[in-house]
């Protein structure tokens, strides 16, 4: 097990440091483990000069599974796309073709008043939203800034999608739907968008390779309202990069602790980047108050992904709802009768709940 | 006043009728009022062979303000767009210039239940998302579905946005939020998209202008959160057509009730087009359940945008309260000790009140 450890920026370096610790405790006794620490987003910069400096990227390309942190600094929209720490993580999805994002949504029975939303609407949520990851704006060409013809400035991305890019990310969608309760919801905007349509129609036509997974399609809008009013309708949601960058985020909050969420991002192999939904805070790094358990609980995502050990991923899994039970919280999802820990004694928790 | 009166397909029909029942009601009397319908969506194709037909535009673009009740049929988003009901709407705006889209989330205190979200986070909402209507990914050129260098179709729509067209939809910003409690929310992808780039940069120099607005910025998946779990802290929210399309639909789901929400799309004049934000809905269509009191509200944005008389806005506004007060629902908003009554009840209960 050869994982390459990026940390970050932030509250990413403070929960990579737990989710390294519970790893090692879960599996360090019972399988050879090479971990690789290498700097990514300002760390990078501080350190190489570089928010994706060559030696982080060949310790990722050579690696089995990353373990991510988060990047990104205050103002780091206004940095160029190659010196932006919040880029390197775009580059290295690309470089690495991880085109298949899971995030998934569920909630941990202790947590359901976090939410914003009432008991009975989230309570038992088990949603799936899986993002094709590696096309759309945020990598369509022609971009930039220019003047029209008209002399004034004007923006432009390209929104697109080729036939086998749709194709590979509809078979993900439907063989994880059989992997839970056969259900796949394809979110697009066809009534306005010809990409959208072409969405519609590959979904439509790799979905008939799949009689046994139920299939529907949602336009965007009305995607975010079902999501809203009847989150528990949905099994496997699929969308494109766009979509999927705000959907996903929508359905994290519907658990209302974003601090306790998990994703991985898979290409066609085993190999996956594994990383908090949550981002580097920079508000609250260096405190010891982040909630590590999003980060503990990706490197549970990379065993079963990565490493096809499903038992210790559901130890870890396990050991997380063990000390929530005891009542430990940190911060961000503490509330009465509960006892507020920080991000290490979280850590070791879970550890001691192995 | 000269109003179009463009009803268009299920249930738009409905509750268009009640809302030109009420706009009588409450204005007939005292001004002139000419009212000229005219077909769209499937009801222009059955009548005149095109979604759009050329009297219909010529009778929009004479009037003074349209009444706009909902186009679209079921499969509309596979038939070609010149030809789609539900692509009529777009048509109008785009010719009619309306690129101001407002949309308003608020609740009337007896339906604070019908959100699936918990009392006190929704509960005195009062919100308004300023949606860029005639720009972004829904007319970018170029767009299509074509063969790309290795063989495979293609989808491809382009984003695009120049500065004129930021500068007056962010005027149109600031201008609203001094109206309400001086704070504009811009929602962009800054970090990624260089359309959203621009769009920052052009934002925050039309905000110098303003300065006793509070001006914030949030990337798109930080804004739906944020939305979802603290929505009473946003006054305006401006933004372009596609976020506007998703962010819109989830800040009208706070309510519970789309039944309710008015929406008003503007030019750089006094003219409007008043449309409610639910759909055709096809499949309660003709049958006296749909809720009119959406469309019936957006006849009383009319009257408050297009005719300046914020007096009778008012009262139309303040007599949807008093059926509310009285227990009178429509299905959608029915519950436990309230009375269930019909489209057309429920328009007549509104002019009664009045
Ligand atoms: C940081 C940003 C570029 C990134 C994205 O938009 O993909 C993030 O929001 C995410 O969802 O992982
Ligand atoms: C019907 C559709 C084309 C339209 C849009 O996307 O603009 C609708 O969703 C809206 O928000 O008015």
């Amino acid at each position: 097990m050869k994982i390459a450890v990026l940390a970050g920026d932030g509250i990413g370096r403070e929960v990579t440091a737990e989710a390294v610790k519970v790893l090692r405790a879960a599996v360090g006794r019972t399988r050879p483990m090479e971990l690789v620490e290498a700097p990514i987003g300002q760390a990078g910069v501080d350190l190489a000069g570089d928010p994706l400096p060559p030696a982080t990227l060949q310790a990722a390309r050579d690696a089995d599974a990353i373990l991510f942190g988060s990047v990104g600094i205050p103002g780091d929209e206004a940095i160029p796309y190659g010196m932006r720490p919040g880029a390197s993580l775009l580059r290295l999805r690309k470089d690495l073709d991880l085109f298949a994002n899971f995030r998934p949504a569920f909630l941990f029975p202790e947590l359901v008043a976090a939410s914003t939303l009432k008991r009975e609407v989230v309570e038992g949520l088990d949603l799936m939203i899986l993002r094709e990851l590696t096309g759309d704006l945020y990598f369509g060409e022609p971009r930039g800034i220019a003047p029209n013809a008209a002399g004034a400035m004007e923006g432009f991305n390209t929104m697109r999608y080729s036939e086998p890019e749709i194709e590979r990310i509809a078979h993900v969608a439907f063989r994880a739907a059989r992997g839970r309760r056969s259900k796949v919801c394809s979110v697009d905007k066809a009534n306005v968008l010809e990409t959208m349509q072409l969405w519609r129609t590959v979904v439509t036509r790799v979905g008939r390779e799949y009689p046994d997974v139920e299939l529907r399609h949602l336009f965007v809008d009305a995607a975010v309202m079902l999501l809203m009013k009847e989150p528990k309708s949905f099994d496997v949601m699929v969308m494109g990069n766009v979509f999927g960058d705000i959907l996903s985020d929508a359905a994290a909050m519907l658990t209302g602790s974003i601090g306790m969420l998990p994703s991985a991002s898979l290409g066609a192999g085993r190999k996956g980047l594994y990383e908090p939904v949550h981002g580097s805070a920079p508000d609250i790094a260096g405190r010891d108050i982040a909630n590590p358990l999003a980060a503990i609980l990706s490197a549970a995502m990379m065993l079963r992904h990565s490493f096809d050990d499903e038992a210790t991923a559901a130890r870890i899994h396990g050991a997380v709802g063990r000390v929530l039970r005891e009542g430990l919280r940190t911060a961000d999802i503490h509330g009465p009768g509960t006892t507020q820990v920080g991000t290490r004694t979280m850590g070791d928790a879970v550890v001691e709940a192995l």
